[in-house]
């Protein structure tokens, strides 16, 4: 049950992470941190999570693309959010449908509207 | 005037109800409590609002379904948010059009940007 | 496999109800027509359906209100369309959610985009 | 009661007026014809309309973007299509809100699904 | 500036794409045809287009996931519309992000209906 | 980069401005003030915005619609609300597309949301 609001938050970037965690555990969502794209595909084979928070790049490995693909192929309603500091060009050919991109640096405001948004509009059945 | 902003907040928990009403009046809005559908009807037919924010189950007597439809017979553009912990499967059929129903346990994020985004996206006049 | 386009229209008046099926299976929505509340309830009973288009008023007995709450509890998902020619206003406290109304008269192409748009922006699974 | 339907098409371009009008009609639409800004507005004075659906540039006098402005201080809620040639960059400073452009060359099925759609997402009283 | 309407249809079934085709066309769309994954890309690398029609299985070679990606590289604000007459399960993290998807069997004004809209929601500039 | 994030904010009555900036800037939003439409398309002249918050009546001299109109000539995709204590009618004749009114008196939480929504759903690229 608890699963329905437990965010998964990817970022190689520990500063970040931390800060970013914090305010969304602020706003209400228990968060799980995840430092790399390998250990977020085994946090979500492990458990079930209503949204993915996730950075594109992650270091050496996996993308915040492959990330989001394989948490919509275990839950194919999950919530996804990227961020990236990068242009945010790429999007539109690797993001996943009903996705949201939000560029770095962004307000803590936009993040937890982007998430808070997603899952109001998911159908709730 | 201030009514464009008044929220009725419908739930049989008293707990419950005192912290919820307590985050959305600190997010502004000022809040009338209810405990019951009954007197939620009452509250409906005294003043108006602009938006309510109902549980599902109220206990004997009237339910939230109950209390929307009579708030929307009352205010036909009034902003209506359901809550229930039970399956969400029922809004489909006994829900009114643009409501938003949210599962609980839900972050306290997630009501406010429901209520907002309702109140926003109404149109002006 | 064929119910995900079968319509299944609801309307009292036989001669509009055999112009609008004549439209809506030209473009492309094999059409089931029933002229009244209960026979409505009877075919929901017996088949699936994508989609029901529905008069609000059906003369004796039920209504597209109760029609439309009907399908809704047999099949969550399925696409609502009310049309009528008194005011709409009742739709706010009487509809069910992503339903649309349209108004009477109104023109084909309106009610063809109507059940077009609602089955395009169903969840695809 | 006409008026829900009825569209009024400001083109000055006589060919295209003709053949546009032609197709709405055939599309369910009650369509009158104006050639000029000047025409259009004594049109919005005359009588009520569900839309309007206008060129940008009128030859000389009053653009498109006049015709709209106008037709919204008259009618609030009255659907508004633009359509041009040129770049629509405009758009952005010169259109009104919950307004649709359309681009020159464009395929008849994009005016009506862009007629339509507004037609059914205005609130319906 | 005929890129602004002209689609590219890929479906490997001639009897389907055919009739399709001339579908589109009669809606005002100029329709390339496509047999393949390999020649849709081709075909991609060629000309501007201003959607892409896709089915998902195309033979052996790429898949319907890849033409749409491959066509977002080279136009971000291209219209994907994808075909399927399996689960559209898939679409959810394969799909590209703003696209739609429209099971088979689907009616003629579905598919028109589809990319009709999403022409029309495309920002204009 | 920062400009990403930037809001100008255009508020004649100086206690609610500052009042609003602040709540802005807890937002997560650097916020730049100005107190009347001539000094706010100096702002908009000399540096770039993410979003302009602008009263409707900003004394003598140019409106808030003006600003919006200006803001919007300079870069096409600001994201716009307006504020106003008046009736909302003009918006519909006044404002420019995808705007949001907001209307006197709000929640903090209904300005938060509505910039945030605004960023949000703007095309990443």
């Amino acid at each position: 049950m608890k699963s329905r609001l437990r965010l998964l938050l990817v970022e190689d970037e520990p500063l970040i992470r931390v800060a970013l965690a914090d305010a969304l555990e602020r706003a209400g969502y228990p968060t799980i941190e995840s430092g790399s794209g390998q250990d977020a595909i085994s946090q979500l084979e492990l458990a079930s999570f209503a949204a993915v928070v996730t950075d594109i790049r992650l270091g050496v490995g996996l993308s915040g693309w492959d990330v989001a693909r394989f948490a919509r192929q275990q839950h194919p309603r999950i919530a996804v959010v990227y961020m990236t500091g990068d242009s945010a060009f790429d999007w539109a050919s690797e993001g996943v449908p009903t996705s949201v991109m939000v560029q770095k640096p962004f307000a803590i405001a936009q993040m937890i509207t982007a998430v808070s948004s997603l899952l109001i509009s998911a159908a709730p059945f």
